[in-house]
């Protein structure tokens, strides 16, 4: 229910989100991670603006189609046991393009030798509406809860 | 002349930003660069909206002013050699109470041993305007370009 609570404190604190708009921003947003669980490049690529942008730890902006297309295939070469993420505070403008949709992450994946690696951390997507009413990633950024060289 | 570059271009895809808003957004962002490095932290904590949150690496998410003001307290506790962020992309909803500004950072500090640190990244904040039209960050999130443990 918390995050349920969020959104609502959300809406109620910035006066700017509509019940219905940021239900499309949050279902854009697991939608995308139902792309990413299936490992679907095109689809996870196409939730993508043009102009997007992944910000990715320890890496460079990774802006346009073709350099998020490699970041994201670089991704799905992971062996994921794991991975998820859940939304705790959606906020859409009251212009109704423009959105954020912001909580946490959860992976694991067994690295070269064998050894399981978790890693738990956070996440900000800011969202923008097209013309044909889907919701495109304009930015994406993700960091560790965890020390570094610390996996839990 | 790049940053300019990419905030027309956002304005002319995304067609939401008018460039007054936009340029009381980029002064913002100036602004509280300004707090930070000035290390005025009252100043600094002002920036941020009641229920805004810093998504810092390492770190849980901190929410609300009381856990921003002990986050950046314990930034101010650097010593910090350079401090520096960039945007390279700006953006505000027509509606114009919800934006967003993402560059680059840069910064060096001398650790307790008196070896420089040296690092540089990436950055993405969501601002909010409030009834007295100043912007306040809703959201605020780095991380680093560089390879875990493995400084300049």
């Amino acid at each position: 229910m918390r995050s349920q609570q969020r959104v609502v404190s959300a809406s109620a604190a910035h006066g700017r989100t509509s019940g219905k708009a940021a239900d499309a921003v949050r279902a854009a947003d697991a939608e995308w991670l139902k792309a990413y669980t299936a490992k679907d490049l095109d689809k996870a690529v196409a939730f993508c603006d043009e102009q997007g942008s992944m910000l990715m730890p320890n890496a460079p902006i990774a802006t346009g189609k073709d350099a998020i297309a490699k970041l994201i295939a670089s991704h799905f070469a992971i062996h994921y046991s794991k991975l998820t993420w859940h939304p705790n505070s959606v906020g859409v403008a009251r212009s109704g393009e423009l959105g954020y949709t912001s909580g946490t992450y959860e992976l694991s994946f067994k690295d070269a030798s064998g050894k399981t690696i978790a890693d738990k951390g956070k996440y900000l997507i800011v969202w923008k509406k097209h013309p044909d009413s889907t919701w495109k990633v304009l930015f994406d950024m993700s960091n560790s809860d965890l020390p570094p060289a610390s996996p839990l």
